[in-house]
């Protein structure tokens, strides 16, 4: 299956979808807390991605909101002066909930609906204060790096399960937004399903049908890891892969580092590793989206390897032997044997 | 026009549509400050006015977010055991902006659109930044209190104008979240106008199409002011205009103080009084939604005639004379000259 061009509705193609894990973006082990350096990168990445003219130029920041313990709001508005609004590709950003929402939903159970329940109503109600919390605190990173973001929860814009599958969407908004040029940040959210009441709804699910309905050019995972591994990256003797193949029946096998001729697919170690969706999860999502011909690079957020695959320099030609990262692509049908 | 029952949709009718004020609920006088006090105790009000059981009801809370100078989270989740979520009444709370959003907004112009202007653009980010920062927080301290609430974006729920009149408005979310049980949270916002690029769609504007659609018994306007005056309330002779009939033509006419056999009507100062969208103006837009068979109370926020009204005492009965605040009903055909 090859892509077969942008999405109705949408007068310039999508360029890229970039999911900002929440592993990146958040602080593991702490509760509730941004990883400030690590958006603060990532967001200016993203500016020097998606605008075409010279890296001097000003930025523009975005965020007026008032700082902690000042008085005065923060806005430049003179540097807008006159100024046409330049053309920037268009992007569009999910994030994942990391240390945002997690306890909340798992405390109550939102996952597994039922919201006849005070605790799991109450779940609910709690999860989306973390998690539209989050989307605000990476709009206001975004913005003040001279992105137009604008938030829209799932929850809000009519994402719908049915027994935990995505049932419905309605992506009308995110395209007049993307066409009005602004980019559109979702995040992982507290939905209502119509057979168990409620459920949580995964970036990587908004991901999945964001890219099969817009059509990007290509997808970015940005991560806290340098790709996919063999087996758990904290293991010694881990071996990035360097680069996958999707075959049209979704099935998947390892192209890069060359594992010989034998054809046989790397056994990946997945135990332990995948009990949280882990690296098999991860590659049969990637999968799913590298089978509608849009290349996936799974890569370390905020390091040159991220700025490297942003920018589109990965896309464009072979993989550089120095730019780590996974890529995931659609091989065409399998070889008849 | 008579109040014909019910939205489609909706199995149990709405019992009240709340406009929390910007004035009420923020500082006047400073940027970005809400005014926690009256926030507190309106929401508290509202949560006494849904539930129907005894009000030495344990309140649980449904913000569990962390709080500031804290590592763990504030969670009472032993409150909730087994407990089967009680109806509560169906309300829905629209939100102004009051020291939120207008600096952005009037700033950069928002309102005026023109999206090609990088100024412009940057204003209707700032300004959503803003508004949604409000919003989290009246989210925030109304699940503080107990209620179920959920905050919903007009920008991203699909409301848009055209020549800032509204010209669709998505309302399907709105009353799949009532009919679940949660108390949408709505606000002005800025919002994609097909015409102009973009423009303001302010909080009185969605209360008017909410209340047209989802025929709640009452409207209520908590403000901070004890209601409609006949001059601006600073001046030492202003009256509280107590109850006014509207026409099915929307003419107006006040009821009560009973100025004579005259007919005259009263003559309401308007001068300065009205150019911030005074009293005239709130007039006119409580008589649209009185003319739809609907009572509309403007009372002050966080008094014990905010909760009288609230809980529909107002509503079942005359109007006490120990009550201090405006009841703007319909009054039928006009009579016969």
């Amino acid at each position: 299956m090859e892509n077969s061009g942008a999405c109705q509705g949408l007068t310039r193609p999508i360029r890229c979808i970039v999911k900002l894990g929440g592993a990146a973006i958040t602080c593991k082990n702490e509760l509730e807390k941004i990883n400030e350096e690590n958006l603060g990168t990532v967001s200016s990445q993203l500016r020097q991605a998606m605008s075409s003219g010279p890296d001097s130029q000003k930025i523009l920041g975005m965020d007026w909101s008032k700082r902690p313990g000042e008085s005065e709001l923060c806005c430049d508005v003179g540097g807008f002066d006159d100024q046409i609004s330049c053309d920037s590709s268009n992007f569009v950003v999910v994030h994942g909930a990391g240390s945002f929402g997690h306890f909340q939903a798992s405390k109550s159970g939102v996952h597994k609906g039922g919201l006849d329940k005070s605790l799991v109503k109450a779940g609910f109600v709690a999860t989306r204060i973390s998690v539209t919390n989050l989307n605000l605190e990476i709009v206001r990173a975004l913005a003040a790096a001279g992105i137009p973001s604008v938030g829209m929860s799932p929850f809000s814009c009519g994402w719908l399960t049915s027994e935990r599958n995505l049932e419905s969407a309605d992506l009308s908004m995110v395209v007049k937004a993307i066409e009005s040029g602004f980019v559109p940040v979702l995040h992982g959210d507290a939905v209502l399903d119509s057979q168990l009441g409620c459920t949580i709804l995964s970036g990587d699910v908004i991901i999945k049908h964001l890219a099969a309905y817009l059509k990007p050019e290509y997808v970015i995972f940005l991560t806290d890891v340098f790709g996919v591994y063999d087996r758990p990256p904290s293991e010694p003797e881990a071996v990035l892969l360097r680069e996958i193949a999707v075959t049209e029946e979704g099935s998947w096998s390892v192209v890069k580092p060359n594992y010989g001729s034998t054809n046989k697919p790397v056994e990946i170690t997945v135990a332990a590793h995948d009990t949280t969706g882990g690296m098999v999860t991860k590659i049969a999502e990637a999968a799913m989206i590298a089978k509608l011909g849009i290349d996936v690079y799974i890569v370390k957020a905020a390091t040159s390897h991220s700025q490297r695959a942003l920018s589109g320099e990965i896309r464009r030609g072979s993989i550089p032997d120095d730019w780590l990262g996974t890529v995931i692509k659609f091989a065409g049908k399998p070889a008849q044997h």
